[in-house]
């Protein structure tokens, strides 16, 4: 088996995009950090593009992840909510890749599979099962809570492909 | 009035993204440079858009543009689709606000409307206009004459709003 990998996931939203850091060694999970990056919603669209990136390129530099997940976009039939996650999240794909990063992407309802246990969850049971998995974390924000979901949902995931199940 | 001004049109999309190089003096415009930068389809989203940031951003540092043109996303009832665009466009536009240049928006029926006088224009319309207003311009690809309306647009746009009218 390889060494403790550092695990970055991403939530990646226009207004507030969450991240969390969890490190897996085994089967063993270790809360690291979370939190939110935010844009304005005052300044122009290049702009809160740029904000995002800025911020989560600050986390990827402080955090130094192994690997990153991120958080596949659902699409809804509000097609302006759509397009404004779309570019949200291709800051959110764009920067670990620029810093050479592996990015593996996940469906919401395969994160809500892999940590609560149903593809219907809601976001008060994610938070929930979070608290149990990680007990260490405290996540201020559901986007928090989202990313470290994500998160442990890679973990899960590449640990399983590891051991060929 | 100002001197000469480099302006950079960008028509965003994730398989190939198209870019043009005008230059606005008074009422005067002038054709330097366009072309394509393209992504592969074999290759992962993140890396996909890795290489739209990376040929964007090489174009952005040769070509020296004052001021960035992008093309509002036409939303359309392929949710896909749109989000695809989404994503693209989110490059098209972080580029640019990277390199500290002012992002200007236009709807895609301003450009035609502008460029063409309808709103409803073909895109072989553009093409053609493009050559009229653009002598020098060789276009090899819709998406590099698409981005030259762009360019055009802003050029015109600009102009009207520094004349007050």
């Amino acid at each position: 088996m390889s060494g403790p990998v550092r695990i970055l996931g991403i939530d990646p939203g226009l207004r507030r995009t969450g991240w969390g850091l969890v490190i897996a060694e085994g089967n063993r999970l270790s809360y690291v950090a979370c939190g939110t990056v935010v844009s304005s919603e005052k300044e122009a669209l290049a702009t809160r593009l740029r904000q995002l990136h800025d911020g989560l390129a600050e986390r990827v530099r402080a955090l130094e992840p192994d690997e990153v997940a991120v958080e596949e976009t659902f699409v809804n039939k509000d097609a302006q909510a759509t397009l404004k996650l779309g570019h949200a999240r291709a800051i959110a794909l764009l920067v670990p890749a620029l810093a050479g990063l592996p990015v593996a992407e996940y469906a919401a309802n395969l994160v809500k599979k892999t940590v609560v246990g149903t593809g219907h969850a809601e976001k008060r049971q994610i938070q929930a099962m979070i608290r149990v998995l990680l007990p260490k974390a405290d996540p201020t924000s559901p986007d928090a809570a989202d990313a470290l979901a994500i998160a442990v949902t890679h973990a899960h995931h590449r640990r399983a492909r590891a051991l060929g199940a």
